[in-house]
């Protein structure tokens, strides 16, 4: 799906039009993307939403019908035949999508003629706050749930068109699968599904329905079994069904379960299934799923192959939105801060390169230092705000994390799939300690900035204040 | 932005299938849309997204490329036939864009064949549950905010491509423009914004950035003050670039903050734009308003002209989603209903109409009756449950509130401009009594069954069991 670049904030296009006027729109400014906050109260957070990003970036363009609404809201002319030329020719540094990433660390970095880089930006924030924060939410969900297999169910309760790459998403996170078809079709996702309370009414009874379903779908049938009375119905008349599929060499994939206490009704169905020498048949659960009851059900034992979740997945709950921000590092080759009262939040500059600390035998030592994108040889790192804390990395080994992504408006390298960046960002994770990967007071994974970059950013502050 | 019909649950596909291959995909099908709790602990809801269904719905089609991907993952060719010449043929009955409206009463509902009706669900569910939460939010804030404008800047924030109709739903439920340029292209809403602290890092200094902008924005500049110290360098700033441009005979539009503590720094920024002659010259404020913030900032008199709103209004923070669910009312000119052990949650069966209960003299008497599509008399109204509870209507006057909005698979009415369903619903929402618009224990809408409808459930439920 081809987004217009006026998906976009006012003020990003009434910026560069004054860029373009005053005749600056081609410096070249650097923007930093890092989120201040981790979700989920969690000890990581996982990137995505890259590969839309270089997607969006290799093809932005202003339609006529773009530009003639510009005209209509009040653009002026001359700015808006820049626009009918623009492509974005810029170079992008990123982590890479799926990686494990932290707070306050710049994950992709910009630099562009400014007018590119303003006009972006909105889209840049719209697609990695939200597809960092659900990938997030679906791998403390695959935390949870082990080695069970995952379907996002979420599509009907997702944010409006926010449901097509919340399923995506998801995946990266390290579900197995989506029932959203379109996500499916252009992300290369599995898609499955069951079937609806609405189909077994539409029957006279429940059992027809099992009948035709199996009939048509002999390979692919999962019964839901809650409609009418799960163990006193549904699940018999499951076995029953299940029966008449194996005398047609047909095998009953899985049954169901939507309502009710979860634990029990696995439990009973299970034995009730095995009793039926149906002990292939697997057992699905859906409703209101999180990473919290998903966990329980597990720890109760619960014998539920496959997790069907929606509304916590596909929109955060209870963290709506990640606070990523992109801020301007430097312009025209001069390194810029931003001031705020809150030392906290006062930014970084110039062009810089993260580096991901590991201890001399490899393992990570659960820290990040950020230094300037030029320097080779880092020694120490040291706290943002607090002078007093300073750790000595002599005996460490560093790994520089951010890598170019995009040169001049194209490419470095071809398109990942979904399927690829999934897979690294379960090895990533597994790298992780465990200490971070708890849910209650996880591990503070450190981040500290280089000697150099401390000492340019005191020297602007002093010079600005 | 046309949306391709794979934007579905992969399970509406397979039961249409099945329907398909075994002859019933024709079959009329009668389906309710409601939720079952109010977003926000509020006394109301505002309904939203009944324009794009309807668009949805006469457009829905399978290009060839949707059907090879069906075809991909095993559909069968007879179907992908029937889906190559698949359109929306049914009848949509609704009550209007912008109504006030409850809990557990049919919103809106499609009649239509079968398979039809099915393979729509997800993107109605989709669509109604996401901007019935956001216009519902929206009209909290615009409750708190009295008179003052509220503005949309929640684009960045917003859950990826949700934020297309997000900027459309804030409009409906109060607010008076957003930042989100595509969404004021597609729904004709106004947009405007200010500038971003990044502008200002740009320059040398604040002034000149402030006289750059003034330059080339005569007309529509407000400036942001807070990007190094608001009160000692940010207004005094705004002042002399509001001098000069009163020699220029233009007039400064206003300043934003964005930072610290807004009503402090209003009230102060306030004195000192008075005091320079500045009455004129407006005060935005922005970062992390909701509701309760805008309220609590009215309380304190804070002088802030514009409010722009961002996360919490675009993503609902903290009700992510809208429980909106699509239930089978009736099939084949049979009514249906699905039973479940919480009788609260045993759906209504059959056609039906909603009428809205007022007194004799015309005021509202606070409760919806749901009764048979078929009922002209209606003289009682009865707990949908308990059946000590009735409540008589014979001194009331009762209104419809579903009305045919598509017939055939083609709207009955032109569309409506997102500016009429505002202007609807703001005197919606007039009408409707004040104990109802309190954050704190609203008084609860009473939403009761008619005597007719409730014997044919009991006759059902008793059917069933």
């Amino acid at each position: 799906m081809k987004l217009s670049p006026l998906y976009t904030d006012y003020y990003q296009l009434a910026m560069a039009q004054v860029y373009f006027k005053s005749g600056q729109h081609e410096l070249p400014a650097t923007f930093d993307y890092f989120f201040r906050k981790l979700p989920y109260q969690g000890g990581y957070a996982v990137f995505a939403g890259l590969e839309n990003i270089l997607e969006t970036l290799e093809s932005i363009s202003f339609s006529q019908s773009d530009l003639d609404y510009l005209k209509l809201i009040q653009f002026d002319d001359d700015f808006l035949h820049y626009l009918s030329e623009f492509s974005f020719s810029g170079d992008v540094r990123s982590m890479a999508e799926g990686e494990m990433v932290f707070s306050n660390i710049p994950i992709l970095q910009v630099e562009a003629p400014i007018a590119e880089a303003q006009i972006v930006e909105t889209v840049i924030l719209n697609t990695l706050n939200f597809q960092t924060l659900i990938a997030t939410k679906a791998r403390r969900m695959r935390e949870a749930a082990g080695a069970k297999t995952l379907l996002d169910f979420g599509l009907r309760r997702a944010q409006g068109f926010g449901g097509l790459h919340a399923s995506r998403a998801a995946i990266i996170g390290g579900f197995d699968g989506s029932s959203n078809v379109l996500s499916g079709k252009e992300f290369d996702i599995s898609v499955s599904g069951t079937m609806a309370h609405s189909f077994i009414q539409s029957y006279e009874n429940e059992l027809d329905a099992f009948r035709d379903f199996a009939k048509y779908n002999p390979e692919n049938t999962v019964l839901l079994v809650d409609t009418y009375d799960t163990l006193k119905i549904g699940v018999p008349n499951a076995i029953k069904v299940a029966k008449e599929m194996e005398e047609q060499g047909n095998q009953l994939k899985g049954i169901r379960l939507d309502s009710g206490d979860l634990a029990y009704l696995a439990k009973q169905s299970r034995k009730m299934l095995d009793d039926a020498g149906l002990d292939y048949v697997k057992i699905a659960a859906s409703n209101q799923l999180d990473e919290y009851l998903i966990k329980s059900l597990k720890e109760q034992r619960a014998p539920i192959d496959v997790f069907g979740v929606g509304t916590n997945l596909m929109t955060g709950q209870p963290d709506s939105a990640l606070d990523g921000v992109y801020k301007l590092a430097e312009f025209d080759g001069i390194p810029k801060i931003k001031i705020s009262e809150n030392t906290e939040k006062t930014t970084l500059p110039g062009k810089k390169q993260v580096w991901r600390v590991h201890y001399s035998d490899g393992s990570p030592r659960g820290a990040d230092v950020i230094a300037l994108g030029d320097e080779t040889e880092i020694s120490t790192m040291h706290h943002p705000v607090d002078i007093t804390k300073m750790l000595n990395l002599e005996d460490c080994k560093l790994f520089p994390m951010l890598h170019s992504v995009m040169e001049n408006g194209e490419r470095v390298h071809k398109a990942q799939t979904v399927g690829q960046i999934k897979d690294f960002s379960e090895k990533k994770y597994k790298q992780l300690p465990d200490e971070f990967k708890r849910f209650d007071y996880p591990h503070e994974f450190k981040v500290g900035v280089s000697k150099s970059l401390l000492d340019l950013r005191n020297e602007l502050i002093e010079a600005t204040t």
